[in-house]
């Protein structure tokens, strides 16, 4: 992290939300197409993704706390079976599908919730890396957020660029409460899709992320993305199915490997950081 | 139901299961190759198939009261938000994947989940026709289930072919109590699979399902399967894919339709004894 080098963690969202996004990101994994995951820990195929990562201990994956369930015929809820959820879940004892009803959630209910992401996530055998959090509803938590990711000393995903309805005054409220506790956070986080307007196919798709990483600034950034195979069961999830196989495809191009190794972008992940935060010896 | 009449429930276990479950169960109530299904409200694809069931008055649906978890990568769990399902669950959360489990959870627990079960359900906008129980768990709290079946007047599925270690005995004790609250259930239940020797493809399995529709006894049988579509996500789920397919392809097969009207077998639906059960005139 000196001078203009430039670090990048290439970075698969939702691991364990279903079992083609499993298929997806454990072959980008095995193929070193991407350097770090999160697991959702309260989605119905957690187990297999778990699994998967405690049998590769070279896996790098962290937790990707949760607190909405968006999709409208798949679902998933809370994990913590030890306190009150009322104000996490919907009738149906799934976590609301929008950030509106996340943010008049209970802050206990939230801070003990993702404990229990965490411990469960431990009891599986996955050994975390890091922290982030799923459509960014830690935004609405974060000291919560900071403090679990200061309990257990793993880094936080922490996006400096200011997303709608967030000032960039209490960002800097938050990279304050982060530093004072040591927690380590990217430069940079870029969670563009790479489908940038409507019927673009996987050409134009591919030279988008190919001009971000192009234009990847100095320090460390972490490029985040939704891969996964398309399966009938991802077309059954969400409209989005085109943009996540892309997303599998782009970063197993050769020219896109290619681009990386001409702009002489260092690929991490988020175990450095978590050894640096650490203290850990080379 | 007089005389030497055949009357046939065609039933699929699994509703809501999954995506590629889903998929086969609504196409085959379009097509009227089945006549009843019930739905496991617990699952993760539990939503998909009550809106189905809701928005399509003349589908048969019931409810598959569920108390297991069985397959390794893929989870649910208990639906009762107001109670303590501790002993339930595994470290997890979820159900446990084997009965021997269940036989041990507390019978006030086991109460108020099914009970959620079924409001859940009606909640979803889920008329049901009956209740069952998924991997026949009911057989260890089954006066519960017919005290449950006797509050909502319902039918159960109710089998007097003794599985192991439930003795004719017991199984005369619980038809009476069934009898005592006014439950119907059907003279005879087959749960056989269709691929009766292992190796056997799709065309000896059409030949023990058409063997077993000749050989049906008078009165109401239920004959239960679990159809699905075999795709990536099924394969996922289970080494038993492929027997879901058959069991998809055969009711849809013209050579068992019309072995089913050579054998003048008159299908019904669960919604036919509802009726009978409610003094519903038709």
């Amino acid at each position: 992290m000196e001078n203009n080098e430039r670090l990048l963690i290439i970075h698969a969202d939702d691991f364990g939300m279903c079992h083609a996004t499993n298929q997806a990101i454990i072959q980008l994994l095995d193929e070193e197409s991407i350097s770090s995951t999160t697991l959702m820990v309260n989605c119905p195929w957690s187990l297999e993704a778990a699994k998967a990562a405690a049998s590769n201990p070279k896996y790098d994956v962290g937790i990707h706390l949760t607190l909405t369930s968006e999709w409208d015929h798949y679902k998933w809820g809370p994990v913590n079976q030890n306190g009150n959820v009322d104000t996490l879940v919907n009738e149906f004892g799934y976590f609301p599908a929008d950030l509106e009803k996340v943010a008049q959630a209970d802050r206990e209910q939230v801070r003990e919730e993702i404990i229990a992401q965490i411990e469960t996530a431990l009891k599986m055998g996955v050994d975390p890396t890091h922290i982030d959090s799923h459509m960014g509803a830690y935004l609405f938590f974060m000291d919560i957020h900071i403090n679990v990711a200061a309990t257990y000393n793993l880094p936080l995903r922490f996006t400096k660029n200011p997303p709608p309805g967030y000032s960039l005054e209490s960002l800097e409220q938050v990279a304050h409460l982060a530093d004072s506790k040591g927690i380590l956070y990217p430069d940079n986080v870029v969670a563009l899709p790479f489908i940038l307007n409507e019927g673009e196919g996987y050409e134009e798709s591919k030279q988008n992320a190919i001009n971000l990483l192009k234009g990847l600034k100095p320090g460390v950034t972490e490029l985040l993305f939704h891969p996964s195979l398309d399966t009938e069961e991802l077309k059954g999830i969400t409209d989005t199915w085109q943009a996540r196989k892309y997303e599998f495809d782009i970063f197993r191009d050769p020219e896109v490997k290619e681009i990386i190794r001409e702009e002489n972008i260092k690929v991490i992940g988020w175990r450095e950081l978590r050894d640096i935060q650490r203290g850990v010896e080379k």
